[in-house]
């Protein structure tokens, strides 16, 4: 290869046949989900009222490393991947760092975003097991939009709960997950008992990831035919996204490259685990001593600031319990929060490899954050969402460092998905309108509380 | 190559590194543009005050068969071309047709649009020539978005006049163009002559191209070092949006397939010019047979109602005199005529090959293109552009006629662009909101009555 291309795209040929299990690497493995009820470690079948039987199995098989795509969900895959790993020659040229810039760009397809390459699983094991429809959360969209379009494409049912901040904010992204079907209810929502709950406690809340999941886990299982399922956070969906750091690894091995640092937006961790997944296991066995950088908001700092406990997955309290990195199920981030990454936890799968040391993590206040994104679309002409605007303003900083030291170290970064429908923050940003907001020791105390007792 | 892939990538070698310029293989050429002053054709020194002088020569060039693309300009279209060859699998099964059916994407960049190939073009030769600014207008909004994109990279100021009625429509694309420091007024305006003479006449419009343009034009001519740039009709824009044919004539060719019908949306042209100048050239020489398909809004049926005559490219009536079918300058699609597509006149260029039969037009009720948006949507996960759609519908329509007849015909379409913009329309779509409209004989004689007497 003479000069590394803008884009590079794999062939179709070349896609990935099997997700990686990262846990099958993990000497050290992170503690099991326990039934919280029994405060024991959760057995498949304690999570089949929840989830369909092969995604339960996913969830807990922490020995098989690869596992095959099944051939419907590769077909769809054909549709929108390999994605292209990008060389972004202009904004290293912009920031004159001698640092190689790369990213693998997840964005091109409706759903906006990586969230469709689990989406796409998970919908098609729950038809595959007979199951007439699902329920699910979304954030800011992304989640909800790809799952819209799964299900419409395996025939399935679908209620999305969407942070209602979102649903305010994004007034397109309803529109879009109905032209796939979804069913879009603003959360909290008096359609649950648990949403009626939080709406009583608090009328003017804009809502947060763990309230809407467990309005979805409330209908899937008062449903017939129904289970929920979740776009970030849990091991099945990390595995799933296990194919961005595949492709990405192969396509760096045909351009003879190989990252000295990998940095990803982190929220509950379903693309900075999918990404880091194929080189993290290089790093796992010793081969290289590439680091990994989680990006993550200054207004809901789950790894840089949160503790690492079990905690409830959701705010109803409900789920397993999890140990991860929390700021408590009871934290709801501040209503100027835009976009994405308002997850009270982290995958706890990231949680243990961060708290081993194999994962580093940083903040940033959302202006900085959209200050990057703008220099990013000038250069690259692509306008990314708010989410991976973290990245690109880690990868920068990064890159910056290397301009210091005089280093051309390789950087790979995820830019998980387009801001499409997040122009009313972008506007927020350009007219000055949009402010910072880092939350005080005191105001994460109150999220601290709601951990459950079984870490005392 | 066993199976013909899903999405199909030419390398960025393989990128075409010259435009092609059909007007050289046009035995029978279109009619001059003609001074609206002295009637005569246009000579390149008379487009100056108009338009940088590499495009005024562009414009009138009928001869030179291939023009090198500087490069600069093809550094940019690296971080985007070559745009994906698409098969529609699932579309071909939905339909139960024997066809083979291909669309060519050109959504993937932040513009959402084919506009990019021209707007780089246009900002590259006016930077070039050492100007300061440029004004355009933009319908839909994703030249306008393009246009940024691209004066933003070469360093040029940027005024934008939207049709009004997108701009109430597409609060969100605002947005973006401010993102790459586009400055966008809502046309008709009050800062022109012309616009605000359109308002005192009609305070209510929603706007036309055709009125944007004439604002457009006089900003341009009355600001210091400023010139006009347009996204479409144009011979130049034709030519810059060939790449679209030669990728796509390129990529089939490796793929062992050549189109038997070639469907674009036609509005004033760009498109559709591009996408089929390099197998018209084919077709003109003898060599193939292959039928070439405009798709437009019967609300503004240019080709398939419209005269072929001289006509003002603008409403003001400032421009040259292109021989064009045409509905008349004075045209105003109704207001309830969703995306773009809502220009009274067509590239003369397409025009006279439409004229001499090498082309056929035929056109929908915007009801019926959403309905194929969404069933496309549903198939290939991508949300078209309303403006796209149309093609879509001509595509089915053809798959369809190869199913009555049984004929494995191949047809290729463009697929311009994207939808995120356009989730109004898709709401009023959804909701049985969207309504239909048809212009009476009496509504189009308004129109024609604008056309100018040199045709008498």
């Amino acid at each position: 290869m003479t000069k590394i291309p803008y884009r590079f795209y794999l062939t179709e040929e070349q896609l990935p046949k099997q997700w990686y299990n990262l846990r099958a690497d993990m000497k050290s493995q992170p503690d099991p989900l326990l039934n919280p009820q029994t405060l024991k470690p959760v057995k498949e079948e304690d999570l089949y009222p929840i989830f369909c039987k092969e995604l339960a199995h996913q969830e807990l098989d922490s020995t098989t490393r690869y596992i095959d795509i099944p051939e419907p969900i590769m077909e769809m895959y054909k549709l929108y991947r390999p994605s292209p790993l990008c060389r972004a020659y202009n904004l290293e040229k912009e920031l004159g760092t001698p640092a190689k810039i790369y990213y693998k760009f997840e964005g091109n397809n409706t759903s906006g975003s990586h969230k469709l390459n689990s989406a796409l699983a998970q919908a098609y094991y729950a038809k595959a097991q007979g199951l007439t429809s699902v329920t699910t959360e979304t954030g800011a969209g992304q989640w909800g939009t790809a799952l819209s379009e799964a299900c419409s494409y395996f025939g399935l049912g679908l209620d999305v709960f969407m942070v209602k901040g979102s649903y305010q904010q994004k007034p397109f992204r309803k529109a879009v997950m109905q032209v796939f079907d979804g069913n879009v209810i603003p959360s909290p929502s008096n359609t649950t008992e648990v949403g009626r709950k939080i709406l009583q406690d608090k009328p003017n809340t804009t809502g947060s990831l763990g309230c809407a999941i467990s309005e979805a886990i409330e209908k899937a299982i008062t449903t017939p035919n129904c289970r929920y399922v979740l776009g970030s956070v849990l091991n099945q969906v990390l595995l799933h996204q296990s194919i961005i750091g595949l492709e990405s690894k192969k396509a760096m091995e045909i351009l003879g490259e190989y990252p000295d640092v990998v940095v990803g937006c982190a929220g509950g961790g379903s693309n900075l685990g999918g990404l880091i997944g194929a080189f993290m296991q290089d790093r796992l066995s010793g081969k290289t001593n590439t680091r990994f950088v989680a990006v993550e908001p200054a207004s809901c700092p789950s790894l840089t600031r949160g503790k690492y406990a079990y905690d409830y997955c959701d705010t109803g309290k409900i789920t397993p319990l999890a140990k991860m990195y929390t700021l408590g199920s009871g934290f709801i981030p501040s209503a100027n929060h835009a976009g994405g990454l308002r997850y009270h936890g982290m995958s706890p799968i990231l949680s243990k490899l961060y708290h081993d040391g194999y994962i580093e993590a940083v903040s940033y206040e959302q202006t900085k954050v959209f200050e990057a994104a703008v220099k990013f679309a000038k250069c690259e002409t692509i306008l990314p969402a708010p989410e991976s605007a973290h990245a690109i303003k880690g990868a920068i900083d990064e890159a910056l460092k290397c301009k210091e030291s005089g280093e051309a170290k390789t950087i790979l970064f995820g830019l998980t998905g387009t801001g499409y429908f997040d122009m009313t923050a972008y506007s927020d940003f350009l007219s000055g309108r949009m402010t910072d907001y880092i939350p005080s020791d005191e105001d994460l105390q109150k999220g601290f509380d709601s951990l459950p007792k079984v870490n005392d």
